[in-house]
């Protein structure tokens, strides 16, 4: 299995769920990248101790507090991270914090949620990408890689299944209003970096990491954290210019190689064309 | 050409654009309807002078002070509402306010511009349905129709095609951002009203106006405001239960019937399959 070659990553909500294992991984990837930007809000505090511990242990990951829903938090955190990088780029991107709230149905859903989940979960990653996009500029203008890759420069954006509009009847069981709207914005943002930021030799992707066992997924999820991370890193090494835009699954193992998705009209599998990947029923 | 058999209707952002236009175009229909509710933020202000004019002239035209983005507004205005119609219930819901900013693109959109938008464009129709929905189902309740339809009770979001991600490319010479994502949004929360709300009885749709001249879509647009209206209203009244949860064109006129729309994957021709009208270029 090919392994993620970014050399500098920078990861949001890294204190827990799909972002600690994350870290995890691509700490004791067989070259681990040269820094591992882990940001949260609350660094120092109770719920951050995981990834205080393996800091303490591993010289290249850095912590960086980081509030997405802030974007003045964003500005400080891209200072702190560009004085570590020396003048080198940032080659990953990867909008993981997100939120959810679990019991939203158009029966309980209100104005208040709906917008303080758009906050962290659309607003946060564009602001994000405006502002380590000199970092990400500088990645691409140093690689001497051709095309777009993870290893160049990526903006990669968990989304969800959840923010197909194709997809919903499927997994209404879980109506979850406030989540699914953001996340269809943030499938439409991806699309638009995507066409933004391409000529910059930037990649951007929004991938659906399955219904995973995390608090935000629950135990009833069917995917452990440790599946879903690892289908996530095998996804990002073969990722070009032929995704960008697109959503796709995080199940590369399913992966039918030069065959269409062969799912209905939708966002998986991408506007471009050519994408391999398979569509997944998860949420 | 069939016209739209709603007794009674409400509208939102009805003071110029599109709105004030539907409210003309209803007014002059062979059998207008018995009420017309016609909502915008300021109906005393000089931007109402003719909504007022219309009014003096229409006693079934009633102008009620309503801001989408206010949801203690819409709760207020909706108790005005239920005193006029006087036990009867509300048939048609025209979620049609609507802001954008033209300049939006991923170099100069800020996280305040993403939330004001996304408040009024998707939130607001949100709020609109919760509020209305006693008064959708009343009308459900006292139809004799079989199945869903405009004229027994439905939720009209205007949305646009520029909310379509797979359509993106086309139009991204208008980036747009905020209005993009606001609009993926709204059609997203179409589909889950569309799941939540059709066993009351109720359609829902998002409706593409086409590009049309009007203060948001500036005079390069390349349809006048009376096309895009007369189209929108001889949708309406063939809308049914297979359109709903769908995105569809305002160019009823190109229906091809029984064909699929031929469009590449995507919102429009709708994920219940069967819908015949046309996709679109127009922005």
């Amino acid at each position: 299995m090919a392994a993620v070659r970014a050399r500098t990553v920078l990861l949001t909500g890294a204190n827990r769920g799909i972002g600690l294992e994350l870290v995890k991984q691509l700490l004791r990837a067989p070259r681990p990248p040269a820094w591992i930007f882990a940001t949260c809000r609350d660094p120092e505090g109770p719920r951050a101790q995981e990834l205080r511990d393996l800091a303490s242990k591993h010289p290249n990951l850095v912590l960086v507090k980081l509030d997405v829903a802030n974007p003045s938090a964003v500005t400080a955190a891209a200072k702190v991270v560009e004085g570590k990088l020396n003048g080198a780029g940032l080659n990953l991107l990867i909008n993981n914090a997100g939120i959810y709230t679990p019991t939203a149905s158009l029966e309980t859903v209100d104005a208040e949620d709906m917008i303080r989940t758009y906050k962290t979960n659309a607003v946060g990653p564009m602001i994000m990408a405006q502002v380590f996009l000199p970092l990400l500029k500088k990645a691409a203008r140093d690689s001497t890689e051709k095309g777009l890759s993870c290893s160049k420069a990526a903006i990669i954006n968990i989304s969800t299944i959840l923010g197909s509009i194709e997809k919903t009847p499927e997994s209404f069981f879980h109506p979850v209003i406030s989540y699914r709207c953001s996340k269809a914005a943030l499938n439409m943002l991806t699309k638009c970096q995507a066409l933004t930021y391409g000529e910059a030799g930037i990649l951007c992707v929004a991938l659906h990491p399955g219904w995973v066992k995390t608090d935000m997924g629950s135990q009833e999820a069917d995917l452990t954290v440790d599946t879903s991370v690892r289908g996530l890193l095998s996804v990002l090494p073969i990722l070009s210019e032929k995704h960008s835009g697109a959503l796709l699954n995080w199940e590369a193992g399913q992966v039918l190689p030069g065959a269409s998705s062969g799912s209905p009209p939708g966002l998986l599998g991408g506007h471009h064309g050519g994408s391999s990947f398979t569509s997944c029923a998860q949420i």
